[in-house]
């Protein structure tokens, strides 16, 4: 499961960096940033070491594996096609890193507030990071479409579970569901955030 | 009156992100970001945990309501005169976060260069990487009036007072008062630094 | 030879920071960036304290004397003539960080692919970092010569030679001249891998 979501973080971050018009480094970068970035990013602040992706080195040759395989089978005008397919996985990535980043700052000790931070910047930051690299502004701040609010509900889920004294596993399922499901229904039915008053 | 700083760095990560298009989620981000980017950068590099945000994580809260409240009243016709009008608490928070972060890095025994590099980098990280998420070169890079160089003014300041065994305090107002009067001066009189020759 | 390494790397950012118009400060910043900024991110990620420019904060005012010399000597039409010249130190530079960073990493017993990738990223973030700041897609991602293919390549005959247990000067010396020979080589034939199928 997890597996999945690190892909979909991976092949979004494949997608972004041929849009920006890099060659093969720069897709194994950035699909490497969109993939790990925001777990390192909420492991840095939290002093948590050693990182996920160096105690589980195999996630590294993964990614570096499908960047290989995907130059050999996508090309440009596949970029559409693939940024609809992939945001299935995407969304249980969202689900999954929100819950487990949240259930991970609550473990390390940390106030509530930092604890809903974490879940939204370990699912998030990566997207953000990804769009820096290729030089555009995030798509998650600027698409008027609920992506971090979705995060931001599933971590506020685990926090509530986890006052009430709920084992973890059942607030984490609870989490990753709700987010996972809220963010097909907004796909599906293209439901977005009212914007700013001019 | 740290408070007061933290609120102004955020209100111009509010009106930044304004600026770049984002929705209400990429403001809060950038508002968290222009806040607390430089104080955690600092914190980062010397390896001080708890983070400030994480001690009194009261000042997270603020930053979200704050968001919240611009929502309701600032629109995009608005942003013009918040920018004026935020210069102030901006320059105070300017002159107070390049005289904490000398200290902060003193305390820690860090040599003089480096001391100053921490005063400069938690009084400007903030709005550096504002600008960067939202896609602009930085703005204290590249508007040509002091800013950086008075919050090195500052630190310099603090420095020397340390080595002359003066009490902290003492040094500590001297430095904010001169970063931040400078500041106001520089604006005043729309002072600049001589650009380069082509 | 690290010392022209690092002024290679910190006048590469100040002629990025030249193109990208921006003042005296920017021009400071980012080549402190581009001079550090990979050596940082590899400790902060290894956990390694102090920073190398703590210990040899040398280095700080060195960069820092060099920016000043800069503003009174390069021109903004100096600009493509620097580029080229300082191609052969970029050379070295890259080489002798990519041996370095994984032999550090290799020596804090991190996996393979980590200490792969901490060489590839101490001798190519500070670009990517500079490029970002700079408001620019990073060149070493979308200029399709080989430059962290060559980095990738002197940090796996590190750990080889390291797997071999072979001293470990010897691995960093072979490490360090094919790296640097085969980057020269790149410039003078205008070697460049395969771009994407449309």
């Amino acid at each position: 499961m997890e597996i999945f979501a690190v892909i979909a973080f991976a092949v979004s971050g494949i997608t972004a960096a041929l849009r920006a018009g890099m060659d093969f480094v720069g897709i194994c970068f950035v699909a490497g940033v969109a993939a790990f970035g925001g777990g390192t990013i909420r492991d840095l602040l939290l002093d948590r070491r050693p990182f996920f992706w160096v105690e589980q080195d195999a996630l590294l040759w993964m990614v570096v594996l499908i960047c290989l395989g995907c130059s050999f089978f996508i090309r440009k005008s596949h970029v559409e096609v693939t940024e609809k397919w992939i945001q299935i996985p995407d969304a249980i990535g969202l689900g999954l890193f929100a819950a487990l980043g949240t259930q991970v700052a609550l473990i390390e000790g940390a106030p509530v507030a930092v604890a809903l931070l974490m879940g939204v910047i370990s699912s998030t930051f990566g997207g953000v990071l990804r769009d820096t690299f290729c030089n555009v502004v995030p798509k998650v701040f600027a698409d008027h479409q609920p992506y971090v609010i979705l995060a931001l509900l599933g971590s506020v889920i685990v926090v509530c579970f986890d006052s009430l004294n709920v084992t973890a596993w059942i607030g984490l399922l609870f989490a990753v569901s709700i987010t996972t499901v809220g963010r097909l229904v907004v796909l599906s039915f293209n439901i977005s955030i009212p914007s700013w008053r001019t």
